[in-house]
């Protein structure tokens, strides 16, 4: 991880985050990554509101993630998230979720984003800051 | 129950449906009640492609529910849904949600809507032939 | 609201939040509502962890919302809860869901809940001391 | 796709299901995707009722998902599952989304489930019937 870029959420877990199997269910996972992300996001400079105003949106092109141990109620979770690359047309995300009393993993995901113009649905670059702000986490 | 008006809809239960209270979240049945009313709307001519299209969305302005019995794992619950009242600016729907094995009423629910012109917010007058047809409806 | 025994918690709006409409969706408020709802049982007494081990569990009997500004993307609502009434064998919840920047109140609800032996699904007496709790909580 | 085993859902999409961005939000394809692996475990004799009453669940364990293009509100999403490999302790379902309309290709997903006995949370072997189930469907 990436101290100066990692952003952190910490969450409880809900009855609306289980299911009848007495574990999260997988979609609870992803809304706490989408949470997360987009505090990263402002964190970076990748501001919401002016990203509306312009209808520049960052959409998720590719998802990986892996459920290691399963979260319970009761327990709060801590995820982690913060960029693990920059390219020209996307940029990835790396996610760890963590329960927050004893450090355990419990999900991983690693995350492809585009910047789209809507209406259009066009990909447009992605803008030359945030690589030199996710290179300069990188080197301090 | 009208039956000229009625739309119904059947969903199995899922495991996002419950929660680990061994039964189904009060949200799981909010999203069975948008989407036996969106197809009610369709059946009424409100058509949903048209309405995006102008920008005429209906929006709920109240919503009253009642939990009489749980639903769980392995029910299928059937949503009728019905116009109950047009009035100039508004309209009320009514839904009773049903486990088809054994009828047993689930959850009743009582939704004030508004039609509401975006991005304005402007909230925009009932069409006429929206309580012809539902008066016509109750009359046949 | 009584100062004692309101929980307020305040979120931004995510885009998971919001619909095509470009407004916070019905089902969203719900969810915040409920986290709010889980925190002031906490601090009632209400423990989550011990009411799951009882198999104890608050189910939502009625609802009733009232929807009275749309929030946006950018916006971060404050949710304020507490407790409006305690009776034999139910008790009721007020909420006011209020845009975080002006104090403009978008949502209004009503909530009962019953406490329910699992898996049974048997109503239980709500216990004195939150009666005692809630009725110091007013005096104060 | 193996026509044997694929199972087939078909879903409007629903306000819920879009963002304020004008698009399907990714969360929502989950959900469907959920649905469609349910009815097809159920055809391959993976028994809800009876899965519940063993509290044998199957869970996610990887999930990899692509989104190629939007989906969007008016669309009819047509989601096709099947059975991709069948392993000693696992199993994998591939999906696709369809908008029905045209056939576009919006969403691949690629799931690894396990099965596992709660609420120990241990992991069993997959049944021999399914593999010689899933091998029978490759031959015919």
């Amino acid at each position: 991880m990436n101290d100066k870029l990692t952003y952190q959420t910490e969450r409880e877990v809900m009855f609306y985050d289980t299911d009848c199997g007495g574990v999260v269910h997988n979609l609870a996972y992803l809304r706490l990554i989408e949470e997360c992300r987009t505090k990263l996001g402002n964190q970076l400079g990748m501001d919401y509101k002016t990203m509306s105003d312009k209808q520049q949106f960052a959409v998720v092109v590719r998802h990986e993630i892996d459920y290691v141990r399963p979260g319970v109620l009761g327990d709060s979770i801590v995820t982690y998230g913060w960029l693990s690359s920059v390219e020209r047309a996307s940029f990835w995300c790396d996610f760890e979720m963590r329960r927050a009393s004893d450090n355990t993993l419990l999900v991983k995901a690693h995350q492809q984003l585009a910047l789209v113009q809507m209406p259009q649905g066009r990909p447009i670059r992605i803008p030359a800051e945030w690589r030199e702000k996710w290179l300069r986490g990188m080197n301090e």
